[in-house]
């Protein structure tokens, strides 16, 4: 197997799903370059996280790219006129896909994943999606993640020259209490981590889906929930 | 036919290609929202020319998101250490993909396209590739295209409620000169349109890639190039 192919961009926000796939990779061998958005977030506190992620699980090198998606408009994670939605702690998560969904985020990743791995002759993409416990956005579903495999494979000069990159996403299929097993197993300390959509100065809101998905994760996992709510 | 049907993203470069793609687009009767990027380009005379085709050809406005794609290297059109090669006017253009090319660009500026879209609730994408008189660009092929609009359907809001996004490619298989015959004959005044790879202050250089095809477009096309050379 020739270096390139154990090369991996890896997706890294900051939250548990990401640092899960990042230690996955590392454990599979693979040479690391961790990759970041700072994309109008309300919360920086995701970077500081992905930063410390990448050194703690030892990434070869962390980079993050400004995007202006709040530009576009369209989520309550970027626009900061739409209110986050919270719920109680026993309340079910909605179906429908919610505000706080970003129009084509993980198409915007992935495009600039896709890009750096052609520039570092990387033939693997790690992302850290989840098509089990997830928020209902459309671009976590493996159909999605294989219509890009697939339009990545005519994208690229790799691709055309017979080395079209493989997208990797090893927690499509485990449940959040899955996940954080197979973190703990693999050394991840999740109190590096950032998962909250709307974090106050003291610590995570603990009522934002993204909040209530990981705090039901570690009580479903077995595992003391490390993280500090407001 | 509901309104958002109507709707269209245009990629708009201020290149002669984009130039009457959007003109095509507003012959077909679509609104039309004009999408440019700001990457690092050597070349800021594009933006301008883009502004002003987008208000010469009656687009309903103009957005343009900066990218850091320079940030990733990897091309002479964004990483200032990499010369643009130059050709004299009668020599060939070569077959392989050239170092002008910039990794996965094509699927960035779709991956936004399709964001701005799904926010505006519009149901259509215009870009102006070309298949036939090309770069050697992996991601002007028709078989591109369809993948990213196969990826497409899976990856939003919009296409989950049945209503997917279209790719519109007028220009894939016509030559420089049947498109320049086809914005002629459009209105499209191509003195506004701005291609060169390497602008010198006092104009463009006449001997990269996109000058030639250009140039030699003009001449197929038996009209007279209104461009500024140096």
């Amino acid at each position: 197997m020739d270096a390139d192919a154990k090369s991996a961009v890896v997706l890294l926000s900051g939250g548990l799903d990401s640092a899960t796939t990042l230690a996955i990779a590392r454990e599979q061998g693979f040479r690391c370059h961790a990759l970041s958005f700072s994309y109008g977030q309300r919360h920086h506190q995701e970077l500081d996280a992905a930063s410390n992620v990448a050194q703690h699980l030892g990434a070869e090198n962390h980079r993050v790219v400004p995007l202006e998606l709040g530009a576009l408009g369209g989520s309550a994670l970027t626009d900061a006129t739409i209110p986050v939605p919270k719920s109680a702690p026993d309340e079910t998560i909605g179906d429908e896909i919610p505000v706080t969904y970003v129009p084509a985020r993980n198409t915007i990743f992935l495009s600039f994943a896709l890009a750096w791995a052609e520039v570092l002759r990387a033939r693997n993409i790690f992302i850290g999606v989840s098509a089990v416990d997830y928020s209902g956005y459309p671009d976590c579903r493996p159909e999605y993640l294989s219509a890009f495999t697939k339009m990545a494979g005519l994208a690229t000069r790799a691709a055309v020259e017979g080395k079209p990159v493989r997208i990797h996403a090893p927690l499509v299929e485990l449940t959040k209490a899955q996940t954080i097993q197979k973190g703990i197993a693999l050394g991840v300390d999740y109190a590096l981590t950032h998962s909250c959509y709307d974090p106050l100065p003291a610590g995570a809101c603990g009522r934002c889906d993204s909040c209530l998905l990981r705090r039901r994760g570690f009580e479903a996992a077995g595992v003391a929930d490390p993280t500090r709510y407001a």
